[in-house]
C-alpha cells in the first residue's frame, strides 16, 4: 500500500497512476515530458528505441512497475519484441541492437549512476557510431527522467500491477495514443 | 564545455540554460514541472521551503549548478536566508527548521539514494510532526525531480555559472516570475 492516502483503489490504479490522479497539477507536466521524450515524432530514434532506454534505466533502478511498463511499451514497438528487451536488460554487450543504440544505452547507464559518470569517451564512442547531438541529449534526458519517475513510484511505495497483462494493455494504448496530456 | 554542441555561448547560458534552449520541446514540460512544484501557490509549503528541498537534494547529488541555483532561490525566499540554507546542507539535525520540515528533508534524502529507501517509519515521523499527504507527495516528487535535473545538467557536462552573482540575479527573477513556461 502506498505511503500516503491516494484517495483511490490502488489495485485499479497501480504504480504511477495513483500519484498522477492524486496531483493533476504535476501529472500534466510529467505526461507532457514523457510524450516529448518517448512518443512525439523524432528525426532518428524510434519510439521503440526510446522506450527501450526507459526500460533499461528502470531495470537498473529496479523499479518493478516502471520497468515492466516500459519493457512492454518497448516490446510493442520494436521488431525484436520482448525477447530483444530482455536481451538488452540481461546482456547489453551481446544484445542484437545497433552499435549506435548500444553506445547510447551505455551513456544511459552512466546517467543512472550519476550525471558525472558520463565521460567524453562514452559520448565520443556514441558519436563514432553515428549518434547525433540530439540523440545524446535525448538519451541523457530520458535516463535522467527515469531516475525521477522510478523514485516517484517507489518513493511513494505504490504497488505494481496485480495482473501482468495490464502492462500489455497499457502498451497498446501508449503505442497508439502516447502519454495523453502532451504539451 | 558541454558534451554536445548546444549552439550557443555556454558562458552566457550556464548549467541547465543551454540544454533548455537546445531542446524547447522538453524545456516546456521541465519548466512547467518546476513551476508546479516550486513556485505555484501551495496550501502549506512556502516556495522557500520547497526550494530548500531542491537545494538540499542537489547538494547530496553534488550538482554544483543546481545546488548553487536553488540555494540562492531558497535563500531569497526564506527568512533565514543563505545562513539557514547552509545550515541545513551542513547539519540537518541541528539546523533551525521546523520539526516537520526536518522530517520532510529526511524523506528527500532517502529518495535521493533510492525510492525504496523511503520507509513507513520516515513517513510516520513526518506525519507525527504534522506533515500532510500532499506535503509527503510533493517532497518525494521534488526530490525525485532533482535527481533528474541534476543528472540532466551533469550528464551533458554543462558549466556552472562563471560569476556567483548570476545565481542571485536568477533568484530575484525566479522569486517574482517563477519558471516562466508554466503549464
Amino acid at each position: 500500500m502506498a505511503h500516503i492516502d491516494l484517495g483511490l483503489d490502488e489495485r485499479q490504479f497501480p504504480g504511477i497512476n495513483g500519484p498522477m490522479r492524486f496531483r493533476p497539477e504535476t501529472a500534466g507536466p510529467l505526461n507532457a515530458l514523457a510524450e516529448a521524450l518517448l512518443h512525439a515524432p523524432h528525426p532518428t530514434l524510434s519510439a521503440g528505441e526510446r522506450e527501450l532506454i526507459a526500460a533499461y534505466v528502470s531495470g537498473l533502478n529496479e523499479c518493478v512497475f516502471c520497468c515492466s511498463s516500459h519493457s512492454a511499451f518497448a516490446a510493442a514497438q520494436l521488431d525484436g519484441g520482448m525477447t530483444l528487451v530482455q536481451q538488452v536488460r540481461a546482456d547489453l554487450d551481446g544484445a542484437d541492437v545497433s552499435a549506435k543504440l548500444r553506445a547510447l544505452l551505455r551513456i544511459a547507464a552512466a546517467v543512472q549512476q550519476d550525471g558525472r559518470k558520463v565521460t567524453a569517451a562514452l559520448v565520443d564512442a556514441a558519436r563514432a557510431e553515428g549518434a547525433t547531438d540530439l540523440e545524446v541529449h535525448d538519451t541523457v534526458l530520458i535516463a535522467a527522467a527515469f531516475c525521477m519517475f522510478n523514485r516517484y513510484v517507489d518513493g511513494l511505495g505504490t504497488l505494481p500491477a496485480a495482473d501482468p497483462a495490464d502492462y500489455e494493455q497499457a502498451a497498446q494504448r501508449v503505442k497508439v495514443h502516447g502519454y495523453g496530456q502532451a504539451a
